[in-house]
């Protein structure tokens, strides 16, 4: 293994010629051996800083701040990067100090390196191409970071947005085939009024769907960037030309709208969005945790609960109690809901310690976003698929249960009145017969009146008296 | 003081006859003892109840299931509500078990009680109103009581809006101001590089005015309302037109554009709106906090601090330390924000918690957000008129900052290079002298050029160089 | 109404002759209108300031620093209000900027001018006896708050624990009660295997037992107290035997095992017992939460749920549906539960945001922790007589869940082995038959033998093959 | 690669024979794709997890429950992944539904396969050794499950207190070395009272010191364990000896002092002791976190923030401004500290949302507390060895902003009066001339007195008058 001799603030360092990072991203490896999880694994990421590398040369070239071989070579870089390649040169530790400093230096190095072999030199000959006077030319950590992070978070969304589609699916096809499957509706655990299966599976297409318009709106927030902010959003050191020529081809570079902050010192130390998108994504964990907490209910028993429904078995449920079959994909939901909900309130408290022109703790939040989109992603599709899809409908039981409740009652109401009901109701209760008896007994109604005001399809929406 | 005797399905109690409220009040009274904070701290609240029991009144009298005198009889009750009469009636605690069930039937005996008098009967006569079967027609719990919430939420709202108007005014005359003290700008709490501190000030015009637009795009969330579910969605006990006609009657006793939610089932099950409600108050809280965390910083001193702008003194500082002043206004909002934070943590668990058709926990978010909205509320206009409104810059301070400051270093950067630059700084840093004189001593700038590049108008903003 | 001029740093001020509290009092009633919650109404943390200011005098007199008179009038004032009066002379709001001056002074200007009438003076004369120099003598804020705080949180730490024990005692008499229950486990919501009714509410008697003893842990570090700190812990102003001697006394006035840290600077800026403690009310939270969850599963019903308890009825459950029960006092528990679980980050964030000497957060984190106690107390009191104690079983119902499950196949299983226990229970499931009769159908155990190992009390505890 | 066929509830399937583990294991594979990151990555609990499964081999041979060959076969397969060999082999995903169950097949199945190979049969001849009838024999996941993360969490809380007793020596050091340093104390950031920066950094001492104590108290909860339990605690198939063997077995085994759970029914279900260790957790990052922002405060400048102390510069600060270096050290460390304090949420509703006869959460929980537990450690040491080790004091500036501060007035309290004190404060504050000048001006103390009054060691600690 050869070695290069780099330098920089602190002084010499040796890096090995085998790699394209220098010596700050291998002083950011000694300094942050904190999770062991390093940008590499976010691909996204790593090829969205390249997009904000490469829009910026082509920017610092149209107003004759790069040459154009310079230029050029970084552009080729940058799209080997966003093609796949060198994505294993990004190894610095996902959670680290000095506001994504090491992040940005670690793409401006190994951009830098790959221009130098591109254009024929060796790695280290940064006086041909220079990380920070080339690759980071017109930028800051500060500007370029963040918006790196902004276009990754950009995609990601459109990724999540997709596993939600599937899942939303998967209910709607339930809803369909459960559309006559009627049963007890229950609120606060206790029978309440008949209902189908199929409006039961119908209401988490609709909160799915509405999840999906609250990602929407919050992904827009996404799209304002700060380029041309450089250090604190004041421009220094950038030409007056720059943020717009920037924003031009940044939109060009990555076919999605971004456009420049009108406040860009705002924007540079302002982390609203990011908190936004954390608090929408814990809503929609927030959401599919309620879900898989009604499936497991629905699919409780299968002898000593409510059994309504069978969740598909994927495998053995226990290694002591023989045949026992767990709903271990909602399970599996459930604590990837715990996890997105806890570490919202991680990314709140790294907003909140942000101080005066900037918030140093942007790499924890997008550790964390990413983390979570991840996460969900992984969650949905896996219950879309492993479960869902697999749901079959106990529809005798369900029946069962709706002709032996006292919840019948209710649909009674606007003919005999609240306080008959109550009635009728407390004397099934006490005497464990049905309100059905009980109320041709009393001569309340006549039978026919009866069965036709309890017929399921007339209970399950309005209806003139 | 003489008494009735009410009845429910519990059996008789007695209810004093100076009250409006009826048995089930009485029972809610004794059952929930848990905060000793109450509805009728509320207003907001209960004149939205009192406005969705006026609506239901006059589509039910419409639809021709409610009587003429009747209607007239609730809704003039509502009016008296509405217009601030009968709130201390109002008596159940806050956080309640029963889903809202007892607020909902508080509303209910009070406005049942008050039509009594009003068409000239005693209260408790429930056979010529009754508090279910009259005032609760065509209703649940479960349509009427997050209806009126959201009602009232979408009011709350507008109120905070209006005190962050309020400061973000008094933040827009500081920056304006502000607009010519040059100062230094700091990122990671080091020394970074020159801005004014109108820009600063400015900064925190632009949150809030994003705020704002977060919280007008969230508030559309509430408008969606579920009048015509009944018990779980599904309309049971409610006519075919019902939904519709109660819809246009709710638009017009609040002449607010509320529309039905079109999956009603899913409606009455879903505490999204409120989380999502929740995560941009969390929002505004974190930023709030961060800006007050600014001014503490920038304020600290007076000798061994920052020192750069001056809060008014509102009280003495300290029980032992004479002639102290502290910053207690921030301090104040910040605790506000943590409330606020904290508490979006108890709103996700009880959305969380909802199961099957009905979420149960609905009275603790209620709780937290009216709470959450009347704490900002205040924190808001206290900030704006005892803090921002006197503070005042020191001016000196802040100039002999910049000059004294290594962060000049950075605007020769594309002057004379950043390796260059590094060194300068270095020896500044480790000679305690100035950049000024290192550069004119290492003789990398003349005097015109390097008097010209730091000029201060010149370092807050870009430049062609 | 008379008025007197008082003065502070900020000038002059006229205060109604009618009140005790003073001009910085005053200010601070105009600074903080936050929450509407006053000091006042946390009467156990009053009378504790009483008592820090009795001990102070006392100690300031035993060292010749405070006259004879004076401290008598002082101790005769502080004797007052531990014995209840003047309560409502303690106006500031909860929440407050200034870590904790303003209750300070609201208490340094009461007793003064309460010594004052004592004396024969006019409230007001603060040359005779002065809030600052006589009843802060020796003291700061910053020892003489936190010292307050711990000493009340002490005292409500017993007031849970006694709660805790109401409720223990509930649940231990039906686990007496329910010992012979037989009935199915349930891990997963899943069929399990057997156990008694009794075994389950034991559990909850074992929760409650650990959770008093991590309480009676947690209390310990509150005991740990600085005064002699006086305003960052060095004991700047203070007598080289203050400290100790007002050790001494602390531990007189209150009768409880007070101690003073013995690094001062840290105890003064540190609040980590109060972010354990807050963790610990937090775990209480958690598992009386699960504990509520629980009771509404096993309750769930009555005809489409488990049903095997009934919870008492407490109030109607419905507007519209007759006859419905609901489990409000479990319902009403969770939300307290989920209240204190959110109100813990605020302590955390709160205690996260102290800076070098000081945090100046501690009035939200006292506001929480005490407003924590209080709703758990009330939640534990009413859980105990308005559900535990009127919980009753159905027998019949849990024995016939029994006999029906597959579940029994468990007990089978060191028999028959894994994979044949397998085959039966996948049989069972599918056929909807007994496990019973399969066996028996597949000859694999003879009927006597399988009778034995199926009988009840043969399979809730461990047992020789 | 040749495969073998393996079957299971679900039907057969093909593992290849290469592997050790399952079909169950393949199965939660293909199950559980959510995080990427495996039981392989956590050592402690793979080692944990052979412990139990020897401890229980050991206690089932003593009670003639398991043939002599088998057990030593068994032991022999633990001994190996004791020792490090095999943990390839543990392939599910952390966080996983089923409560625990794949990670525990995924032990018995690789540790039967091993035992195979030491018989000398083939991996899968599950007739000679079964993973469920003879590895995990008397056994279930419920109990075996929570008894390795036990042993896990136990050996893990020590290997986090050795990295804290690193770093408080670290801070020991710089508490000795910086002891005559004499520097402001600051309260809500303005300027108090004198100190020295040895008694400052002696409060991070202390403040480990406390956290060890907390963490050893919280380590005592997991001593408790529940092997005997088997399914939900009944010990349902289990020998009545057994759980008394396994409890000395398991001390052997690991040399720790475990114990059984005197209410096994509850222990199987209860997760509070992970919300208490958890919360401490928290504790600890609070605390760090402080520190952390206390270093960055006092570190602050060079030229423009207080500077009384340099932290070593670990890599340049920024990619535009020369010569910048940031506290990267300490904002990684608050980074970790915020990831603690967020995932203690995940933990508490991981918790909270146990059901009945088990937790099915833990997954989750376990996965959270270990890399809570990793990260601080890593951060703790980097904190002692990157930055504490290596901060040096600018003592002259310390002094200077003593001599400068109006808080030098306090110490003329006793002297001079509390209002003399503050008019003085006044009229220094107003004029920007120094206290010295003004007491001398106003003849308030003779010189003599005053420079007695202010030396620095008079300042620092309690005085006689």
């Amino acid at each position: 293994m050869t070695m290069r001799m780099e330098h920089d603030l602190l002084g010499d360092k040796e890096i090995s010629n085998d790699v394209y990072y220098g010596v700050q991203t291998a002083r950011a490896k000694e300094n942050f051996n904190i999770t062991g999880i390093t940008l590499s694994q976010f691909p996204t990421f790593i090829v969205s800083l390249a997009k904000v590398k490469k829009a910026c040369a082509l920017a610092n070239h149209k107003l004759g701040l790069l040459a154009e071989n310079k230029k050029n070579a970084i552009c080729e870089a940058c799209d080997e990067i966003i093609g796949g390649e060198l994505h294993e040169q990004f190894i610095v530790d996902m959670i680290q100090g000095g506001a994504g400093t090491s992040i940005n230096m670690n793409a401006n190095e190994v951009i830098a390196n790959k221009a130098l072999e591109i254009l024929g030199h060796q790695k280290g000959e940064y006086k041909i191409v220079h990380p920070n006077n080339d690759v980071n030319k017109s930028q800051s950590t500060n500007d370029a970071y963040p918006t790196a992070f902004r276009i990754a978070l950009y995609e990601k969304i459109f990724e999540l947005i997709d596993s939600m589609k599937i899942l939303r699916k998967s209910f709607a096809k339930k809803a369909d085939e459960f559309k006559d499957v009627i049963k007890m509706g229950r609120t606060q655990l206790q029978d309440a009024v008949p209902m189908t299966l199929g409006q039961e599976f119908h209401t988490y297409v609709t909160m799915i769907d509405e999840d999906i318009q609250r990602l929407l709106e919050a992904q827009q927030l996404v799209r304002e960037m700060n380029l041309g902010a450089t250090a604190i959003g004041t421009g220094i050191n950038s030409h007056p030309d720059y943020a717009h020529e920037v924003e031009l081809k940044l939109q060009e570079v990555t076919g999605r709208p971004f456009v420049t902050a009108k406040d860009l010192v705002e924007a540079t130390q302002d982390t609203g969005a990011y908190v936004q998108i954390s608090g929408v994504l814990k809503r929609v964990a927030t959401k599919i945790s309620k879900i898989c907490n009604d499936l497991r209910l629905l699919s409780s028993g299968p002898r000593t609960g409510i059994n309504e429904i069978n969740l598909p078995a994927m495998q053995p449920g226990s290694s002591i109690m023989p045949g026992k079959v767990n709903p271990v994909i909602p399970e599996v939901v459930n604590q990837v809901a715990f996890q997105v909900i806890g570490t919202d309130v991680t990314i709140t408290l790294a907003s909140e310690g942000g101080q005066l022109q900037l918030n140093v703790f942007e790499p924890v939040i997008a550790f964390n976003l990413f983390n979570s989109i991840n996460m969900m992603k992984n969650a949905f599709e896996t219950l879309a698929s492993k479960c869902v899809d697999g749901i079959t409908a106990n529809e005798d039981r369900c029946k069962e249960l709706v002709l032996h409740s006292i919840g019948l009652v209710t649909a009674l109401n606007p003919y005999i009145g609240y306080e008959n009901s109550t009635s009728v109701a407390k004397e099934a209760l006490d005497t464990h017969r049905s309100v059905y008896d009980i109320v041709l007994e009393r001569e309340l109604l006549s039978k026919e009146e009866l069965d036709d005001i309890i017929k399921p399809e007339n209970m399950i929406k309005p209806r003139v008296r």
